[in-house]
Formats: structure tokens, sequence, C-alpha cells
């Protein structure tokens, strides 16, 4: 990275996206657990509490004399066997689930990833995206270290294990690694028996602190602690590093920006509607979206039904503000949630017929409206608003819960570039046309602000707005103070 | 089967039942297709739209010269892989998925099952239970036969083999081998390159017949054509018996008595809800059923909210019929479909909570009806009102799509002896108090019977009324006259 | 099968032969157990001991109120898992392990078969092959029986089932399935608790009875009993059956034809040199043959060397009969048993040279003989004379321990069709100029029927003369009085 | 590494050695190959030659625009799938076969290791150890290194790639690396598409080079080229380093003691009979350790047997010296190679009698000679002596291939401790009566020496002396000079 044009070298290995079922793919869940009792199934459960936020691979890691640790590919329960549970002892630990690609996905980038360090084991669970990743591995390459992987944790822990055994001292190291990395960052770290919890200082992706037990528990989701018994806490604040132990936990701030970027997808889409974020209760933030499309974007209608389940508390907001019937008109085949067999290009078309099966009485005769999160490429909906057509829908009035997505995630959502977007070039009615629904209305820019009921100026909008709260080379800034951040 | 006492000796072997979720488990999904093109997959693709009717295992047998047959554990696309699927090449086949329970799941109970006879080569698919097997099988053992395995289906390949042999006619040797068949049963059969569906003269489980491409289909349920694109023919009438052929179908009556026996869960819970079923949208039939108990059971509340996902229109029929507004007050976790590792008793317990999880500004503070299809064992309905409570919820009325289950189950539903059913010795009081309702409502026979739309006569309600349509030894018959079918 | 000409129908399904190694493949090994103990791990033992007789399935069935059976391809080791022994408890016990051809090894082919009849559970592990099987399978389908494979073994079992429940007494019911089946059989047999053994009139194939902790074993060869410490008693006799129990054994003896037919192959090639057959060690008859070799085809020569590890015991008989020094010229790999990857043709050439490797000091220079039990195709022993002539060897003299093989088997060795072999239409000397030797020596008829010390009217030489035991169509007859045999 | 007591730390983490089978373990075979073709799939030819070299992990990595690596676990047919072939396309490349202990073996050990650099990407194949890598380790962990793994290779590279980062220069970054590495390493690298071979300064672990097809190769054995159709040109001479290009090869030397310290054990036991190692056929030297025992240990006797397959060219070279006749008296099961299941120690017992079994009538009455290549626990051994007696032998006298075994090895060989050695604090006496040998003769240092043909200043003969070219600390140096080599 040339401190010279203050550029940050695009990853030039960028592969043409996948988007599986055109939603936007987050990656990763982390957890985190300290007892006094063992662990190891504990964060096996957070994993399953979390698995929507990846399919790819899931790993667990626990200290107990050395970090033992375990990782496979697929689904939790698939990834790690009763025997693997067994031989995982110990009264700390963090574990991590990865999203799924296809194509990509590889037994070398699972995680958590563990290194043997001058101060014993470490272990690390990474939730985000290193922007400067390629100018780090190129610099420190330069200094003649060598990566296995190309992964961004692989420069995190190794960036964190010398920073360790430089200064001695781990919030120091982390410190001073938090002043090299630029990006996207929720960690959960081991280091011998230590439990740390790091969130950027954007705070873009989610992470928060629960009591749990006889100890505590990091989660990227709430939800977790609801599910196992614990209680929420707080979330960790932009730029925060909470060394959990024991008896307390033990918070050490470091600069953060004055204004932050939490992305949010996390309320739209990624996260569990019955997980808090930042305070807000998910469902209701999505529930809030609905009811504002309802004022924004009014029609005269029949029933709303949702894309299940992705726009399922979308819709029932604009039910409960628009006053019109709820209803339920596509069924969802639970069991087409992964396939792997697709032969050919037919059966890629196939898969959302086998997916989504309309409910003829609920929508036949019926003008109505379909309400889901976001539009991607625009393939999806098009093919569902016609199996409304073919079931009988006399009006298809389409309501997303998201303005439209115009330009690339640069911090850790699988959307790179700009030419698949439905929006790219198109106006509203375009895009209408294109998925040939009567009406389609998006949430405004300030109508999901204010759902989300954070001040805009602390949200990442980066992929709305294409302007980013860090400098991306080629990009528009968010505010012209921040080009100074690297 | 001896003939003085008319008495049908009970299976011996009958295990524990696992109720796994504490849902009724019904048997299999079955398909046919005959068309001018390959039917392999199309016969993949029906069997993953029929996967909610078993798990366990799938197979797909098609004709080409041979019968060439693929089966497998586990879901459609783990069953059969893609390499196995480019060697089903031929224009007419038959598919079987088959449900999952815990333990007895073996490959040699998975279907199609295959045979070489004097005419050649038979496949046969089997959707039911024939009550008499252990009877047939004694007396064919008698006179020296052998068999491979305890299954239902190797007793009626083997007749029907033994049938068409005799008779050198296919259609004489079904209706042979269906006079000697007690029990439920829907059949898909291929006798070489022949295609025959076959329903038994009660019609307990579904089987209709669609126009499909350059051919017809078969299945168990109708949302197979609307989703490969096919149309919907009719169902097969009790005891008929349909050969498909590549341009027309022929249709042989058999004796039916008076009145047939439609199995009323395949409406309540079996069932896709976008099936129809002997002229009745599943779907309709839910949300009327929440109607119905809507006004059976009124109750002043501030929310409607399913057990997801499986009272979801139950609860869509009770907010119509009341009034009152609907919410989703449950969020399930997608990826706890399947649980395989369940090392001890509290994991069990776990898997509940790791499934169901509330949202808590939807039910805290309110009053809470919650619909869902049926009640087992109780202990599901327990935990789930327990976690409404613990979210807040003031009140919580339970309101029950289907009238309470009381015995047990003879033609295919995994529900064999009474003393786990919360209902046995129980008044609807006493189970309110058992799983810890305010109230608990259920809908009324008649309530249920003017929901699906059919006669009682039609149905077999057996397991709510303890009334067979068919003799069972220790159980009292529906009508008298029906005393002399066997 | 006609009675009007008394022929055997030939089976039409024939596939092309697949000589791998170029080795004629004989099926399976048999093994039965009766202990006052646990017999799996026994059994277990055993088929790997009889490993050499069949690689492509292993199966073992114990009895413990019913018939435990657990088999799967593969080695002893991968077929059958820890887990899977855990369950396999019982007194009595028999096992199977099944010969290798690439591609048409299937798991329905596997064995023990095991049946539910009117008189229990039957087990049946086959060694053998069923000349009339064809016959037999269409004349029970006329009859209306099906069969779920097209195996031997099916079939005998099936019968078997028939013959029990018909006649009520097991012996009997043996008895007459004998009188039924026409080609080689040893079998052994569990009915519930009871194990029997059975070997054909002619005795073909190597059946042997053994003394073991408290009880008696049953296996294809005697060297089980040396290896898991019990003691050989003696072979069953031609057409014997012999129940064991657990102080005893009964014999029941059927009729058997004066002249017998054990396959002389067994000595030469198939069986371990360390077991006994017919009251001569293996190793002993190859010696003499390696010696008879001598007498018959001597030759100036340097070192004497064998074509591991088959004609080893061949070439250490010719160097005790010559003079001639032993050496060992070629290594072979011990990895390369198994090869699976062979995705061109040139890499099933590369399998020879991968597999076998000249020790060049050993031949370089030399005048080499080289030593081995028989020539199918030729191929490979062409291949073998190469590689000691590029490693410098003078000359290349070959000896081979049987004669020339000019006539399919049809009792139980993979070669069906004349038109493969290397002696088909061939003298000697062509057959020395296609493999490329110097001289050529085949071992007569008399000196192999004198080493393996049995008369010859006692062994099937079929595959040698072209004439066979039993009447097979196109073929000629051993002896008039056979005829008469069917 | 304190300089200031020349001490080397010990592995602490030494496990309790295996002596599977009581057989020394090597690890490792390396080969690499450039060509003007694709080289896959001579590289997994050469592994499958070289499987005797380690049957634990395989693995294969090739360059094309990047370097592409494919390893898995077993034997190379098991860990590289036909699938991986096919991506592996590439001109140069290498590969690696690992040998196996019960337990320890997992994947991240597994070989070639490869990293990403500032000058690309580099993947290594190592045979050996390395003496100095926790001081290695340690020192670099000091400096704020991370290690994935606790291997030596992970060590090598890293160290490698720093050297080529700092020098920019592939061949003085390898001397560099070497001017740091104590123990014993032939070592394979690919840097992007260069391909280098390196033999440490003592040459203990073989490597060769050979004309292939239109290129070069590199394997740890001769007998490579040989099976693939190459030629051998010469072996790396101590300290070399050969970069290996498509129209020639360019050697550096590096300096190298004056003596070196080849491992008498491959010409013993480990490489196979018919490689060329150092200008000696392996079996040549083996024929005349037999020889060399025949004059030096001579007993009258009937027959000379080998324990097959280690000992059958010194039992040759036994009865070429002797005179007395050869035979051969074991049967070795061929598919008792690899043995998993082994539940109870009894089993353990089982494995010895399951793989081998006397041939009575060559022993029977007789007085042997039993010849092997060396002894290290002793209990093996002792088994066979009993199964010979229990066969009928009258005397059993046995020669060994190497002098007692009584010290460890630091170099690559798996037997680490001194206390399970049969030879520690027993005289040749005390070995034969635990062994229960009539006698027992072991090659005298000197007659190994002289069969080897090389001086025994350029040998390892660490494990007979105790005394160890490099220092080692707690035990004896070689020669005086060789202190200071550190």
């Amino acid at each position: 990275m040339s401190k010279s044009d203050g550029s940050i070298p695009l990853n030039k290995n960028i592969k043409e996206p996948v988007f599986l079922d055109n939603k936007p793919k987050d990656g990763c869940g982390i957890v985190g657990v300290i007892s006094k009792e063992s662990v190891a199934y504990d964060i096996r459960y957070s994993l399953r509490v979390l698995q929507h936020r990846g399919q790819e691979s899931a790993g667990i890691a626990v200290f107990n004399k050395g970090i033992k640790c375990c990782k496979g590919m697929g689904l939790v329960y698939e990834a790690i066997s009763k025997e693997q549970m067994n031989e995982l002892e110990g009264n700390v630990g963090i574990g991590h689930v990865r999203y799924s690609t296809a194509g990509s996905s590889t037994f070398e980038n699972s995680q958590p990833v563990v290194v043997k360090t001058d101060v014993g084991e470490i272990a690390l669970a990474h939730n985000g995206e290193i922007v400067n990743a390629d100018a780090l591995r190129k610099g420190l390459q330069k200094k003649g270290w060598a990566f296995a992987t190309t992964t961004d944790s692989e420069i995190i822990i190794r960036l964190l294990a010398n920073e360790i055994s430089t200064t001695g001292d781990v919030i120091k190291a982390i410190k001073s690694l938090m002043g090299k990395l630029v990006g996207s960052y929720s960690l959960v770290v081991l280091i011998e028996d230590r439990l740390v919890a790091v969130r950027d200082s954007f705070a873009f992706k989610p992470l928060c602190i629960g009591k749990f037990k006889n100890g505590y528990m990091v989660s990227s989701e709430s939800v977790v602690f609801d599910t196992l018994g614990g209680t929420f806490m707080r979330d960790l604040k932009p730029g925060e590093i909470v060394e959990l132990m024991g008896d307390s936990i033990r918070s050490t701030m470091t600069s953060s920006p004055k204004n932050h970027a939490h992305c949010m997808f996390e309320w739209v889409y990624f996260a569990r509607p019955d997980s808090v974020i930042e305070g807000r209760l998910v469902y209701d933030v999505r529930r809030e979206i609905g009811k504002t499309l309802a004022k924004e974007h009014p029609v005269d209608a029949d029933v709303v039904i949702p894309v299940p389940d992705s726009g399922r508390a979308h819709a029932l907001g604009y039910y409960e503000g628009s006053g019109i019937p709820y209803g339920e008109g596509l069924m969802k085949n639970r069991y087409i949630e992964r396939t792997f067999i697709m032969p050919q290009q037919e059966d890629r078309e196939m898969s959302v017929v086998l997916k989504l099966n309309p409910i003829q009485p609920v929508v036949d005769g019926k003008r109505v409206v379909l309400a889901d999160d976001s539009i991607v490429r625009g393939t999806t909906m098009r093919k569902i608003v016609q199996l409304l057509r073919n079931a009988g829908a006399k009006e298809v009035h389409v309501r997303i819960g998201s303005p439209p997505i115009r330009a690339p995630c640069y911090f850790g959502i699988d959307m790179k570039t700009r030419d698949q977007f439905a929006a790219t070039d198109r106006t509203v009615e375009q895009i209408a046309e294109l998925i040939t629904a009567d009406t389609l209305g998006y949430i405004s820019l300030e109508g999901l602000i204010k759902a989300i009921g954070r001040p805009s100026k602390d949200l990442c909008l980066g992929c709305l707005t294409g302007e980013y709260p860090i400098r991306i080379p080629g990009e528009k800034v968010r505010f012209q103070k921040q080009i100074d951040v690297f």
C-alpha cells in the first residue's frame, strides 16, 4: 500500500460473483465462551443457532493445556462429529461458521485458524473483510514472510502473533494490530487460555457480550444468549477490545472515528429476526420497514404476502401498516436449502420452482403485494412474479425493504461488481419492467435509516449510495474527514 | 389369518414409537412418469417436491431394455448421485421417498423394490401399510416362500409377480393382488415398460394423475404437476387401477366399499399446503380449520401466531376468522431439520430450543393465540408454551387443528401405541395443564369434517375416534357392515 | 432346460471376461463356526486368512435369537466396521469373501444371503457355480417366483427354504436341493442356530472341517485352522452334508458319482500354499510340479526365478529338481494389489511395470528359467519376459505349472470364452513366440496329475482337456457314463 | 540453540514409539519431474513405486500459472482421486508419500507444503529430520513468527521463503537455508516453475537424478526411473543443490564435511532391492550380507528360509554362501498389510499369526536357518520362531542382516528411545534366549560395512554404535573433528 497516493490495490483475484438465490452473501458467525464447565457443546449449540450466517464450514477450538481445534466442511452437525466433540474438552473456547459460495469453498479456508507462537498457541475466528489484506500480505512477503493461504484471517493471526511476541502484551498487541488492519472485523481470539473479543472501530459487523452460566459469552448475534439460557449484556463498542474472564470482563477502548458504519444489511436481511443489534430487535426493524413501505408505496390490493422466509417480517409490517390482509401465497420447499447437483443451466433455472410454489387461492384473482428484503440481480424476483401471475394473480406489486443496490460491498458481503445489479443503469420503472411487476416500490434511504433507528452517519450504506466509510480506490468516500483514515 | 374369528395377528415387532419433533410420521411419497423423453430428472425433481413425505431414503427405477434402479439413504440429493442419474436413461420410470424414523432406517427398506420374473422385471413403490402383512407372509412362508426383508413392499411385489405369472395378465393380476391385500396402499408399478398406478379400495393414501409433457405422471400429491409444468387431471378413484401409456391412460375399476377412508391427516398435516387432495386444496382446508377454531374456541387476545411451519395456515385462518392480528412470534432455525448427534437426553431437550426461539416484541405483554395442527405427546407443545411465557406472553391460548389423538394408526402413520398420547386418559383441561396453556381448544370432529369438506363416512378418523374402517383385532370397527371386509 | 436333449441352456448374459493380471479368477471363500463363545471375530479372522479367495466384498452372519448379517464392499477390514462387529454377537455363524472382477461388483451380489422363512431365518454362503441356474430360475419364475437378483446364491437359498418348508426336515431338504442343483457348490448354511456344511457330489470346490476351541469350524481351506489355533479334521466327502453342533458333528451322505471332479486349479494357483486339499499340501504339489517341469523340460541355465508370488513354489521345485541356482529376479510392488484409477489403456499397460521390476544382477547376462503357474492370455507373461530381456537376460526359458488352458470353465472360474486363451489355435511354439520366450515348457497333463497325487478320474480338467465331468451343451463329456447325471 | 554449550534441545514431545511389525519406520519418499508434457501422472506413478517408503498420506503439487496441490490420507490411489488428477495440469511438479504411524497421522502433516511469498508460490517435499527444528522454531517465534504446525517441513519452507525474499536469489537462499538446518534432509522444491533438489551435506537420505522423457526427474530411489522408462544419471552429492530445467541441469555445491553419513538402513531394509544407492544395488548388498552371515555364523542346517518379504535377499545370500538349500517356510498373507481394527490387545497379538503361517513340510523335522534384516524389540521374531517350532522345526537358527540396534535414531527413523530395544542391556545370547532361538547371529559391523561397500566414515551407524555424525546432547559424537559442525 503506497502512502503516496493513499490507494489500496484491489484484489485482482475476485471471481465472478455467485449469487445463489440472488441473495447477498455475508460471511461468518463467531462465538466465544468462558465458563467453569466444559464449553464445547455450548459452542456447538451456539454455532447451530448462528448457522444462518454460514453453511460452508464450521470449527471449534478450545483450550486445555494446549489448543485443540476441530473443523470440517458443511453444516455444524456434518462438520464436527461426536467423536471429535469428545476430544474438545476445555473451559474456554471459540467457534466459527463460514458461508457457502459454490465452488470456492475449501477446507483450508475454514476457521478457527490456529498458530503456535513464542507465547503459546493462538486461535482466531473472524467475521468481516480486510480491505488492505493484499497490501498487508505483500508488505509482509517483502519482509520474507510466507503464507499458507490467501485468507484475511491468516494475515490477522500472523500479524497478531508477531505483535504479541514483540510487545509481550496481548492488549497492546491487539491495539497495534488494529492500527494496521483496514476494513471490517469482528474477532474472537484465544491466546492460550485467554479469551478476547475485538470489534473494528467502525463496528461494521455485529458482536455482543452475554453473561452465561458461570462465565461469559461473546457472539455475532444476541439470539445465541436467548437460546442457550444466557443474558444479553451489550454490544461491543466500536474499537473496543474485551477480555472475558471467568468472573469479570475487562474492556479496553481504542480510538474510533466519530462516525461508525454498522452494516445496514444485518437488520434488513442477514441477522435472525430474534436478534438485537445496536439496541434494535431485527424483527422490529423489518416490521417498521414494512410499515414504512406501506406509507411510502401504498397500493390498492387484496393481500400482502412475503417471499418466504426472507420477506416475512417486512410483509407483516406492510400488512399492519396498510390494513391489507396478510396471507401466505408462496410455499417454500424446506429441503431445497442446499443443492449440489445442478448439471445443466436448465437445472439451475429449475431450482427456483423447486423451492417456491404458489398457493393458488391466496393469489388467484387477487391484487397481490409481494414483500421481500432486497433485489440484487432481479432474476429470482422475476421468476417469483411470474409464478404468481401463472397462479392467477391479477396484479403483483413488489415492495422491497431496502433501497436499490447499486454499488459493490468491500466489507464482507459477496457483491463485488456493479455489472450484475438490476439497479445498475436502470430506473425503478425499468426494474419493475425487468421483474414484470405492476408496480415496484423500494423503501427510501431516509425511510430505511429511520426504521433502523440509528443515525445515518453511523451506518454503512455504501452498496446503496456508492459512498463508503473508508476510502476505496476509484470509489467515493462518505465524509471528507475520513479520507485520512489510512 | 384365521377365518374363524376374522382376527389379524398384530405385529409383535412393533417398536417403541419415535415421535421425532412430536409429530406423527407418515410414510413415503411416490411418483411415476411416462414420456417420449428421458424421465429420470423428472422423477428426481418430483421426489424433491415430495421430499416432505420422507427423508430417510430415496430411489428411482427406469426401464430401458431392463429395469435400472438406484437407491440410497438420506435426502434425494444425497441418495442418488449425478453419476447414478446418468445411468438412469429411460422413457418410463418410478420413484420413491421414504420417511425417517431414528434407528430403524436401513438400506434394505428403501424403495423401489425390483424383482426378476417370468414376464420380465417388475419395480414397485408403495405408500401405505398392509394390515395383514404378517398373515400374508406367514401364509406364503408356509407354502415355502422365503423373504429377504420384513417389509410390506416385498410381500406386495412377490405376490404381484406370482399373480402375473399365473394369470399372464397384468390387470387381472393386480385385481387378484388387491383381493388379498388388506390395508392402505397407493402403488406405482413398472412391469418392464408398462407403468401402472393402483389405489386401494378405501383410498387411504392420496394418488393423482397428471398430464405431463408428451406423456403422463402419477404422484402422491398434485403439487408435483404444478412444479414440473404438468397439468393435474384427477385423483385415482378408490380401487382404481390406471395404466399410463404414452398417449392415453386406461382405467380399470375394482369393487370398492360404499364408504371410503381418506386419511384426514393428509389435509391436517402431511400434505403440502399447495396440494389438492380429493378436490380440496390443503391450504384452504387448513385455513378453514383455523376459521372454525376461531368460532369454536374464541378468545380475547392480542395476536395469533403459528408454530412454524406446521401451524401457519391454521393460524392465518384463525386470524381471518377472529380478526385478532396475525404475527410471527416464533423464529424457526432452518438448519435444525435433521439432527443426528444427540449424545445425552439433555441434548434432545435442547433440540426444541435450538429449533424455535420467541420473537419477544410480538408476544411480550401480549395475550397470545398459538396455533398448530395436532398434539401427540404434548412435550414439545409444553416447551413452546414455556418459551412464549419466558418471552413475556401474558396468556397463551393453544388452538389445535385436529381433535385429540386417542388411538393408534394401523394404516401407515407411525403412532402405534396408546400409552404416549397426551389425550389418553386426560380431559382437554388436563392436557391444557400438561402443556401449561391458559386455554386449549381442539377443533371438533364435526368442525374438522366440515373443513375438509368430505362426508365423514369417506374419511378415516380412526386415530381420533378409535373406530376403524377395517376391522382390527381388539379395536372397534367404524360401520357394522364393514366387518366382513376380510 | 429341454428334457428332449438333456441340454442346459448356456448363460447368454456372460460378459466379456476380465482377466485382471491375466490370472484366472475363482470365486469366494466360505467359513462357518460354532462354539461356546462369541464367534464373530473368529469368522472375521478366518475371512482375513481366506482373503486371497476374494477381495470384492465380505460378510458375516451370526445367530442370536435371530440372524444378524453385516456385509460390505472391499477387503474384510473395509467391509465390516468395528461398530458392526460389536453387533454381531452369537455362538454360531458363517462368513464369506467374494472375488473381484472390475465393474460387475455390486452390493447386491455380496454374501451371506439371508431369508426369512416359515421355519425361521436362513443364511447361506456359497462357493461355486450352478450350471443350471438359468434353467432353475426360469422354471421357478414360470411357477410365479420372483427374484431380487440374478445370483446363483439366491436360487439356492430360495429353493432350500422351499424344501425345508415342504419337508419340515433340514437334512431331507438339503438332499432334495442337491438333487436339483447341477454344478459346483460348497455351502455353509445357518438355519436359525443350526450350522450345516454341504459339498456337491463331484466335490469341485474345497471344504474341510476342523475342531476349534469349544466347537467346530468349516472352511474353504485348512490354513484357517492352523492360523486360528484349531485342528484340521478332514475334507468333506463328495456329496456329504455335515451338521456341526457344539459337541459333535453329524454326517449324512448323498449319492455321489463314482468319479469326482476336484478343480485342479486349487492346487496350481487358487489355494494358499500352506493349505492341505484332499490330503495334499498345496505347497508340496507346487514344488512337485516344479520338479516335474525340471524333468520334462530341462534346460541349461544360470538361475531359476519365479513370477512373484504365484510362481514361487513352482520355481523352488524347479531349482530343487534341476540343481540350477535359485534367485529372485523380479521385485513385486506390494502396494499395487488393487488399482482403481486406470483412465486410459496406457495406464492399464502401466500396471504391469508398476507391479513388477527386474533386479538386474540376478538376470543380467544370465540364462534365466522363469516359472509361473499358468498362462491365460499371455500378455502379462510377454511383458515380463521383455522386462527380463531389458534387464540383460541372455535367454528366458518359461516353465508353466499347468498344461495349456484351452477351454472355458463352467464351474466357478472366470474364464468363459475360448477366444482369448493364448493356447487357442496356437502350438506351444507359437505361444513361445507370442510371449517372446526362448523356450516354453508346460507341464504335461500326466505330470500334473501325478504331482497332485490324485487319480485323474477324480479331477476336473475341463479347461485343459475340453472334456467336462458334467455334460455342457456343445462341449464334450469326460466319461460316457456320466451323460446321465442330469 | 545456544552456542555456549553446543547443545540441541531435545524434542520433549516425543511420543512412545510405535513399532508396528517391530520394523523401524523411515519417513517419506519424494519425487520431482520437469518435462515438456503434463507430469501429474508421472508423479503419481513415481509415488506408487515409492509407496513402500510411506503409506500414511500422499500429495502432488504442480505448477501451471500458480501451484496447484492435492493431498490426502492413505495410499496414493486412495489419497488423490481421478477428479483431482485432472486438475493437476502442469509441466513441472513434485510429489511426496509419508509413512504411517498409528494415531499421529493427520492431514496437517501431509506434504507437499505450499506457501505464497513475495516471489510467488513455493512447494516443498522433505525426507529426513531436522535435529534443531525446535531450536529454530523457538528462535523464529521469538522474532514473532507464528507456525501453523509442529512439522519440520513448515520450518524449512518458511525459512526458505524468507531467504529467497531477502536474497532475491533462489540458489543463494537455499545455501543460506542449508547453513541453518542441522539434520538430515533430502528436498525437492518448486519455486513457481523452477524445480530444485537439495541433499544435506552428510547425505543421510538418498536422492538421485534421472533423465526422463523430454526432461529430468529427481527421486528418493532409482527404481522410479527404471519403472517409468527414465535413465538413472547419478546420486546428488552431499551438500549439492541441483536445479532441473527442461533441457539441462545446473549443479551448485555447498561445503560438505570430509566424511558423510549415508543411513546404512537404506541398504539393509528401507529401500527397494531393485534400487541403486550410492552406486550399490540394494539387492546385491543384502545378498552380500547374507553371504557374510554364512561365513560369520555358519551352522549345520537343512534349509535356509527368509522372513518374507524383508529377509528374502539376505536368506538367498546365506543360501548361496552356505550351500544349505533355500526354501520358503513362511507364507505371508498379502492382505494384512494395513490393519486398522484392533480393538483389544489380543487382536494385536493376532496380527502376527494372521500375517505369517508356516509351511510345514519345509520346516518339519528340519534344522532351519531363518534370515531377516534386523531385530528391534524382538517380540515379532520370538513369535515367528515359535511358529516354526510349532510346525515341527527341530532347530531354529536366526541370522540377522544388521548388528544389534542399541541406540536411538535422530535423523529420520522412528526409533527414539533405548528402553525398548531387545539389545539394550542384553548380550546376543540373552537375545537368543528372548526370541527362543537355538542360535542367533548378527552380522558384524565390519561385515556390514564391507557388504555395503562404502567406507565406514561415510556411513551413519549411530543406531548401532551410539556415535553420531552430528553432536546430539547426551550422545557421543562419531569423530572429534565434527564437534564443531554446529
